[in-house]
Parts: structure tokens; C-alpha cells; sequence
């Protein structure tokens, strides 16, 4: 691979609290380099210095700051696709560049349900990607793919039981904590969240069932098969920047021991060639033995942002057992999946023309 | 009762944040009035104002700011003795002053577990206040009694749950978001929880257990008897001021309609004389229908801060039911409770010399 | 005025958090009772409980829930009107009913720095309520008028400083901390202000100059005089909810003693008839001597939240005396000063057939 | 320099918020390597993962967690010791350790105004470090030394300010908003600073007079002259982590035009060898042209938290010229600035046995 170039990737809806978080994590990526930036007809024609108000910390990667914004309407030329936009958006426009060849990592909502398309969580369940080879001849698409992250609530939740399958989980009750970033930019009006909890997030309950039961599930004769569990989900917002934090109680079936509980997630790696991918966290979940952890603020940033930290494993009186979950949901929770995804999806051959092996810088 | 003077009471534990709010909330009691204050021997002997480190609103009440802050190993001449000891202070400093004739009602924690101790919030559990005879006679106590009221994050969990034991619960599941005044003053150090949540409050987790099914029982042959239900607690720190939310799962033997629930919380109402008493709320649980409420700061201050809001009922695919409920932590789940519940003791003759009837202010 | 009713009020721009306090205000006003409530064309025509997002405590109040949210651009029938209308909806509207006969008591900035409108802040400058009279004699108007109140940072400023005209004010430099509900709502993004401060608020620190001197000036010959001073301001935003926060350094040519300053913010009641209307804090100066006051969550509710709270008198080594003011900025910064205002001009006979006597309850 | 080997150091009072800093700041630090940590009597003989209650993100870094806090009074083996000592403990200690040989850089507060110690912040004046030579020939030191960095508070001013004063600076007003950092752990109350701003913080005013002074002053005829400058301080707490912001006025004689104030922060390097050690920001001194920037969270981290970011410079109708400043209060603020100060010391050869070569890593 000496001499191999990096990847033109574009980002739609590029200036916006997720699209943002792509710019950042993709700035110095080994293997990708933003050369399109898509935006609204508010921001088209514009650099996307002056288009995107910048909630990040310090301002956009010079790199990014002088390309003029595209329309969300017109051709592209970068061969993937990173997506932040808003439902509405997303839901045509997507198939439309994957079915022009483009590949598409999307954290939009809209398409993650969608039979054919994987909600990948590579450590949990790489072996979904697959399922661009049915995509690709049941839609007739060529070197295009639609492949969708999770929801940011739901993921914490499934990258920490994904290690206790094999105990068989059979209830998840779950109760979050989550953060402001969550609700993109402008969001959360400060005025409904300062010395305030909300005790609901619109539209995030029912991703518990459904995302989670799909991404735990597996791939049978060219279908999903969800996990056949039963959930309970209940979503709230707080005054924190970043970092969902969810309170899990978990039935598991053969009831291990609490030491074969993390031992479990003490070995998880997910399964090869996953963990020798840039974005992947050393640990993908980590254990934090502290009794008041993991803390939003403290741990959200645990493996650059991409690892999920548990604690306070114990005993639930009527579940079976309980834990705290927590990961960073503009970073592993959105982009920074998005971006994972796309390195395995590269690394499968899935890109055509780009094929990085792990390990391996892409520029030479 | 023409002429009937206030009650002279003592509040032990004066200066701390929750001594703070006994003084605030009997300023302006039409039956009691505060004419000694206890504190520590870093404060006694000074005039209040300058003991107390003020950490409510405003400044403290005149007719208390010049009082002089009494020893703890003193003697006190007020019939009733409202406690904010903390924990070591409180558990052999109560009982003698029961002892000596004087009717404790404390919010420590220490004594709420002992047998003969009833653990009161008077609509709930108004009739265990009789466990006061017993406590007497066995005791050997003549005038006076020892009466606790529960854990601030316990306290809307068996207020809510109190309407619906008609419909059987057996399982109870919570997971708290706590303010940061349930940790007293100083507690949380703000480096520990401005943008962060802390998935753990020391020693709260083991009182839903032992304190909800305390309350939510009987008293039987002199004897308390325990709700026979499961319970499961998870508590956590947030960055808020006052207001504790919980998030309930709860599972209902007699698995009534969504509505019969509603209609048991809008019925409640707390057996007689409770609803008289000064400090009641007019409706002690108030339903929100707003699907994004009860919030911690709009909602902690309803019914003066001694009603308990809920909101989201809905099914629980594991449990059966669930909803939010809240509480304002230092008011109704600490110093207005104890107040509470020396207006019940007082109007129901458990305080010597002194009975008001409900609906009458004591001065005239 | 025995038998005398209460007068109808409508509010503008009732649905928004300036409107919200206004209608939360007016409940129980002895005098007032909002009778019409307007709001934009996505409110009209929907009941005030519906189309209002109850920002403030609690919800809205009974008597006003049911009203039927007029449209902009149509009639009104109470005479008083208090107006929270955004800059563009307020300019023409305003002067458009105040012609039609109502008085008219705005919040809003555009008409603020007319030559012949008032800026109202009755304990300072009371006497400038006889410019309606030129502005009734030069625009033709009968029993119209048009009154504003200042902006909620220059509000303190000019509060704290009137007492000190006697020393001779000459330079004035104020760094605020602004909470985020002067924004209006949803106005600042919690992504935005959560553990951050914004440098920075649009169009705030140039008020200061034209506002400030404007109010702390005198009338003469049919002509607002402005206070001959220097004014600068920085206007900063800060995560708190309400309650801004000033940092006042204040040249003074008189240099009086720092007792000399103390006793006028003592004294301090404003002119006749003001301490009598409902609304006015009994004090509405109060200097708080402890080392860290004013803090804007304890102190901003000082008065009902209609005291300016001052403290940390001490030399200024530059300018002379320095200090910090603090005022609510939703309540004395906004609603509550329109409606004090309105209270002053029905005392003084300003609104036809309505003219209370200061210290009286309207309905008898 | 082949074989170099890193410097072994010691940190005092390394448990504590600022020590943690310390330890986090020198893990990979190309010279430096923690052998030591000291602790108060609590502390010592415990390992310093368990006596250290690490409130920075994630945990101590794997090196320094094994390492036995050593008790305050004992002998030490590095030749370069960091303190991070309350003003009790460090007077008296870092004195002896001087004395002892060792060189000493601290962050306490108590030995910054002594006669013969540089309060050093090496962009601004690094000249001052030769006053090490007259400290140790007036107290007999052979190899120690005593060199102290600034008040986090007084750091943005003094920084923003050294490249203006060619301009001639007569007159520095300053109003900060300060981070709960800056006060230690636990520190700030959160029942004292959520949804709160203190107009207050104990001790920080004065430091801007006699600190900010000394710094800007130069080194004549072995003595300290000081800045010839007029200051006025006011300092807040405000609710963010981390993070000092500083509305700054200051009188400028030589009435320079903005943009000459621009150039000057533009080119501002500090002298050689400042710009070439390691922990040396490239440029120390960073204007931001947005209007609402710098902002506490979102510019505390640039140039590694090493650099000051300004903004909003305007002209000041009272003194002259206005801006805004900020920097990370705990790291240039106070360990950050003292290892960058160590750096400057071994490159000058004041270190025996160790002078690096900036530019060079240590270890080869």
C-alpha cells in the first residue's frame, strides 16, 4: 500500500453539533480527509468558517475552514459519505447518494430500522456488515452502502451487554442521564436545563427497544434477527455538556457470578479485524472499580472519547444485576462511530478502490 | 383555645443547612415558635447569625438571628425539639432528651430504623404515630416521644407508591437524580459535580429498602410490619440545588388501568386530621400531564414545597408501570416534614399542655 | 373608593418569558387583572395554556389559562396594556395603541430612547411620568400614553447610582453577569453557557450610555436632560437563571466618606407617592454587609424580587468607590418595574377613571 | 546531551487539586519525571492512587499511582521539587528545601512577594530569573533556589498585558470571573456557586496590585522595581470548572490604535529561549476576532491550556481600552506555569548537573 493516498470524505450537514464532531475527529485521521462539506440552503455558497458556529472547543481545523459549503442537492465527488443531518433531510437524500455509488455512514435516525441497512457497533456486531452484500443486490446498487450508527443512548447500553451474551440476556431496564450536546445545536434552551432535570428526551424511549434488540441480535439468512429480550427504557435529560450516563438492571438467564461479569468485559476486544482500527478504543468497555464511577464529566473522554466505562456492578433485588454505563454521545455515541464504521466498512473492502489494512497508515 | 399561646420549640443542629430550614420554615408558624437553638461547640455561644453560615435564600429571620446558639450537652427548656444532628450527635443526644420529657422529631437518620421509633409522613402513615404509647410504656417515658421522618429520596417514593397499595406492589424499582443539598453544607464539592453526574450517594441505596417498607406498612400488636415488596434503589448525584426526581418502576399485583392510578393520586388526600394540619399540602401528590414534567426546578417548590408531583405514567414492558416523581429534598423530605409531623403529634395530644385543633391558628 | 373594580390589563407578547412573568405578577394584583392576552400568529386563537411554554415555576395561573390568545394585529378593549413585545413586533404596535387610547407600559427597547417617552423607574425618576403630558399635547393623543422601563442590566446600575447623585456622579464603568433568561426563551443555548461564560451580550453594553443617563437625568423644558457622566460597560453572560449581577466602579465628585454612601442607599425611599404603590419593595436599596453578597441566587428575590441588593462598598483606586448591585432581572429588571410603573401612573391620574389611592386596595 | 536521562522531581502537596495537575502535567514530560510525591500527615505512607482523591478526568497516570506519599518533614532526593502546599504548610518548607539544595518552584502564594523571588512567568519576564544569582548569595544557598509563579488571577492580566507596555500602561482595571478550580479542593460549596454568581473571592484583589506589579516591573540593581501602574481589582466565583476570564480596562499613554495592540499580542513570542522549551504555548498571547469569544470552556484548553486567549478589544470611554482575557487557571495558572519556569531555570543552567537545550529532548 506504500504510496496510498487518503480517502475524500464529504459530511452532510457539516456545520451543525454532530457535523462538527466529524470535522474535529477526522482532522489528522490516518485514512480519511474531509474535501466536501454540505450544509443547508442557509449555509451553501459560504465558507464553512463563516457558516458553521462552532460549539466545539477552540474553532474548525483550518484544513476545513476555507472549503465552501455544498448544497444538500447537488452531486459529490468524495466516494464516502459521513451524514449529520437532520431526519427529514436524511431520509431520501441518503439512499439517493447511496444508490449514486457513494458509501454513507449515517448517524440519522430515520434509515437505522430499515431491514436491510446494519446499525453497526463493530466491537458488538462487525459481522452486520455483511448485509451491504443483500443491500447491494436486492437494491441494485453498485459501490454504494448505507450503513447507520446507533442511537447515542442506546449505544452505551449495547456495547456494555454486548460482553454478557453469552449469559443470556433477557430484561434491560434502563433510566439515562443525558447530556445537552445530545439534542444538537441551538437544543436545549439553557432556561429549561440550569438547576433543572427533565425527565424526558423526545423520541429516545422506543430506540431502546428497537435499536438495541437489532444491534444484539444477529444476521440470519439475509435478515436481522433481533435478540429476544425484553426493554424498558426511561430518558432524562441534565445540565451536563457531554456524556450519557444510564443506570442498567439486566436479567441474565444463567446468572454468572459478579467476577465472570467482569471478566467478561475485562476481555472484550470485539471480534478482528476491529480492534486494529485507528478509531478503535485499546479497551472498548472499562471497568472503573471506584464506587462513585464512571462520572459524566470525569470518564466521558476514557479512550480518546471512543470507550464505553462501566462501574458500580452489584446485585439488583428484583433484575438480577445492575450497573452504570457511560459514553461520550457526540464522539462514540455519533461521529466517532460513524468514522469506526466506515474504517471497517474500508478495511472489509466494502470501499471500492480503498482497502487500508489495520494497523496501517494510510498515507505512506 | 382564645388566647392559646405559640409552642415554644428548639431546634438541634441549628446552624447546618438543614437546621437552616426548620428556622426558616417556623418563622411565621402560627403554633410553634423557635426560641432555642443548638448547635455545635464551634457555635455555641454565639448569637445564631453569626453561627449560622446562611445557605438559604436572603438572610436568617430576625427573631431568631439573636438568639444564642446553646451546647449540644445542655439542657433545653422547650416542650418540642426539632433535630438536624448528624448522625453520630444525634443517636444517643435524641433519646435523652425524649427521656427528659421533651418530644423529638429528628431528620437524622440514625433512630428512624429502631423498632419503637415510628418513621412518620402523615398521610401515608398517620395511624403509626400510636407507636408512641408503646414507646412510652416501654420506655418508661412519661411526656416524652422520638418520631423521625424517612430519607429525603425515600420520601417521594412512598408518597407516590401510598395511593396505589390497594393495588398490591410487590416490586419496586428506582433509580434517584438527587440535589446537592441533600448532602448538607458544605457536602458536594463543586469541582465533583458542575457538569458531571455521580452515579452514587453514599448510604441512600440501603434506606429505600428498609425505610420505604417500613413506612408503607402497618402496625400490628405494637409492632411494625413491613410491606412485603422487593425494592431496588439506584441513587445519583446531580448538579442541581434542591429537588430530588426519581424514576420509578413499579409492579402492581392488581394491574389496574392507567387511569385508576391517576384517580387514586388525584383522590389522595391523607387520613383526617392530616389534611387540616398547618403544613399540609391541599394535595399532598399532584399529577402533571405535561409529558416533560415534573422538572426538578419548576416542580420542587409545589404546595410550598410539601406536595410530591408525578408525571409520565406509562407502561413498563418489564415491571408493569412507571412514572417520575419528585420532592422538594430539604423542605417536605426534611425540616417540613418534621414539622409536619409535630403538628399531627400536637393535635393528636402526644405533646403536654399544648393541643390546637386543625384549622386553628394557635395565637389569637 | 369603595366598590371600586379592579382595571383590565392585556399583555403583549404574553406567551414569551417576559410575558409569562407579567401574567405570573398581575396574579393577585390588587389593582390590575389581566383580562386580554396576545401573542404571535402561531398563538393566536389557542387558549393561553396551550400556546404558552410555561417557562417559570409551576404553570400558569387558573384565572388566565382559559383566556383565548388574541392576534397581534387586532383591538383591545383594557385600557392598560403591558407590552413584552420583541424589538420588530413592538416599534409600530405600540405607538399604534397608545394613539387608540390605552396606556401603554412596554418592556420592549425600540421606543426606550424616544424623545418623548419616558423611561420609568419610579424611585428614581418619578418625575419624568409628566412627560406623557407633552407627549399627549404633541402627538395629539387623549388618554394614551407610552411608558417604558429600562433595560434589566442597566436597571441595577441606575438603581444603586440615584441615590448618589447628591455626590455628584461623573464616571461610571460596570462589568455585568447576566443570567440567561434576560435572553428571553429559548434564547441562550445550554450548549452554549454550561460550565462556560460568554463574554458578550448583543446590544446590551451600549445601552448603558443612552439608558442609564437618560433615567438619572431630569426633565426640563418639556426635555429629557441627561446626566452630563461617562459610562462603560461590559456585558458578560453567566449560567445562572435569573438575577444580574453588576460590578460597579463609580467616580463620584463629592468623594463623600463610604458612611456617607451607605446612609443614602439607607435612606434611600424615592419620591412620594412611589412607597405606597403595591408593587414597590419596602426598601428598594439594600446593602447587604457580609463579605460575598450580593449572590445573585440568594439575594435576587430580595423585595418579592423588586430590591436592588448591594454590597462590597470599598475605594475604587482608579475611580473612586467601587461595588456590586444586584436586581432580578425578569421581575424588577422587566415585568415587575412596567407594572410599578402602571401603578405610579394610576395614582397620578394618568389612566382615565382610574386613579387608586397609594396604600388601598382597589376592589373593597 | 546523548544518554541524558530525565530529572527526577518531587511534588509537595501533590494530592491536592493543584499537586494532581502537577502529575498529570509532568506524565511525559520530556525532561522531567515524578520520583517523589509528598503529602500531608493524612496522606503519607499510602500509595498515591489511594491518597489521592484524583479529581481531574480519568484516574493518576500508572507511574505516579504506586509511589508512597512521603510526609511533609522528611528528606528529599530530586534535585527539582514543585510545590502545590497551602501558605501554612509552604512557607517555612520550601524555604528549607531551597536551603537543602534542592530547586524549588511553587505555586503557593506565600513566598511570591519576598524580596529576592522571581515571580516568574517566562514570556513576560524571564529576565527575572537572574535574581536566583542575588538569592543565593544573600542567603548562602549553593544550589536551591526559591522561584514562585503567579496568581491564577493575576496571570491572563499580566500576560495580555506585556506586550503592551511599550505603550506605557498607567492605569489596569480588571473584574474576573474565576473557576471553582482556583479555590483547591473540596473548595467551592456547589450549594454556594450552582445557578450563583460570589462577588467575592478571599484574598485574590490585593495579589492584582502587588503581583501583577512585581511581574510587569523589572530587575535593577538586584532588586525588583515595580510597574509604575495604578490597579483595581474586583474578583468573582463563577460556575465553571476550570478556567479564569478577566474583563480587563486599562489606560494605555502612548494612545496606541487598536490595531498596533493587535500586532503587538500578533508578534508577542517572549525572548529567546522561552518560545523553544517544551511546555512553551507557540504563541502565548492569541486573539480571538469573534465578537463573543474568548469563552471559558471553549478557549481554556488552547495552546494546551498553556496559552491566554484575548478578545473584544474596544476602546474603554473611561480608561482607555477594554478587552477580555482568560486562561486555564490551574494549568498556566499554577502548575503549568511553575514546570514551564523549571524548564526556563534548567535551560539556564540553575539546575546543577541538568541544563537541557531547548528544542532537545531529554531522553535520547
Amino acid at each position: 500500500m506504500a504510496g496510498m493516498r487518503k480517502l475524500d470524505v464529504a459530511v452532510l450537514g457539516a456545520t451543525g453539533a454532530v457535523g462538527q464532531r466529524f470535522v474535529e475527529l477526522l482532522e489528522n485521521h490516518p485514512w480519511f480527509r474531509v474535501t466536501e462539506v454540505v450544509g443547508s440552503s442557509r449555509s451553501a455558497g459560504r465558507t464553512y468558517a463563516e457558516a458553521a458556529s462552532w460549539v466545539l472547543d477552540g474553532g474548525p481545523p483550518a484544513s476545513v475552514s476555507g472549503l465552501t459549503v455544498k448544497p444538500l442537492d447537488g452531486e459529490l465527488s468524495a466516494p464516502l459519505v459521513f451524514s449529520a443531518l437532520p431526519k427529514e433531510a436524511a431520509e431520501e437524500r441518503e439512499v439517493r447518494l447511496a444508490k449514486a455509488g457513494h458509501v454513507v455512514c449515517t448517524n440519522a435516525a430515520v434509515n437505522r430500522m430499515v431491514e436491510d441497512v446494519p446499525l453497526l457497533l463493530p466491537e458488538v456486531n462487525a459481522e452486520h456488515v455483511r448485509m451491504v452484500e443483500t443491500q447491494r443486490r436486492v437494491r441494485g446498487w453498485t459501490s454504494g452502502a448505507l450503513v447507520a450508527n446507533a442511537n447515542c443512548t442506546v449505544m452505551p447500553v449495547v456495547m456494555a451487554l454486548a460482553p454478557l451474551r453469552r449469559f443470556g440476556i433477557s430484561k434491560i431496564h434502563t433510566v439515562s442521564a443525558q447530556a445537552v450536546s445530545g439534542a444538537g445545536y441551538p437544543g436545549v434552551a439553557s432556561l429549561d436545563i440550569i438547576d433543572n432535570i427533565i425527565p424526558y428526551v423526545s423520541g429516545d424511549e422506543g430506540k431502546m427497544e428497537t435499536e438495541a434488540l437489532k444491534m444484539l441480535g444477529r444476521v440470519r439468512d439475509d435478515r436481522f434477527e433481533r435478540l429476544d429480550a425484553i426493554t424498558s427504557a426511561t430518558c432524562t435529560r441534565v445540565p451536563v455538556v457531554d456524556g450519557h450516563l444510564v443506570s442498567i438492571s439486566v436479567t441474565l438467564d444463567e446468572r454468572p457470578e459478579l467476577d465472570e461479569i467482569l471478566a467478561a468485559w475485562r476481555a472484550f476486544r470485539g471480534p478482528e479485524p476491529v480492534p486494529g482500527l485507528p478509531s478503535a478504543p485499546a479497551q472498548p468497555v472499562q471497568y472503573i472499580a471506584q464506587v462513585d464511577r464512571p462520572q459524566t464529566r470525569r470518564d466521558r473522554m476514557a479512550g480518546g472519547g471512543m470507550a464505553t466505562t462501566v462501574g458500580r456492578l452489584r446485585p439488583c433485588p428484583i433484575l438480577g444485576y445492575k450497573f452504570a454505563a457511560l459514553a461520550h454521545n457526540t464522539i462514540r455515541g455519533a461521529a466517532g462511530c460513524s468514522i469506526l464504521n466506515a474504517e471497517l466498512l474500508a478495511v472489509q473492502g466494502y470501499i471500492t478502490g480503498f482497502q487500508p489494512r489495520p494497523g496501517t497508515p494510510a498515507q505512506l
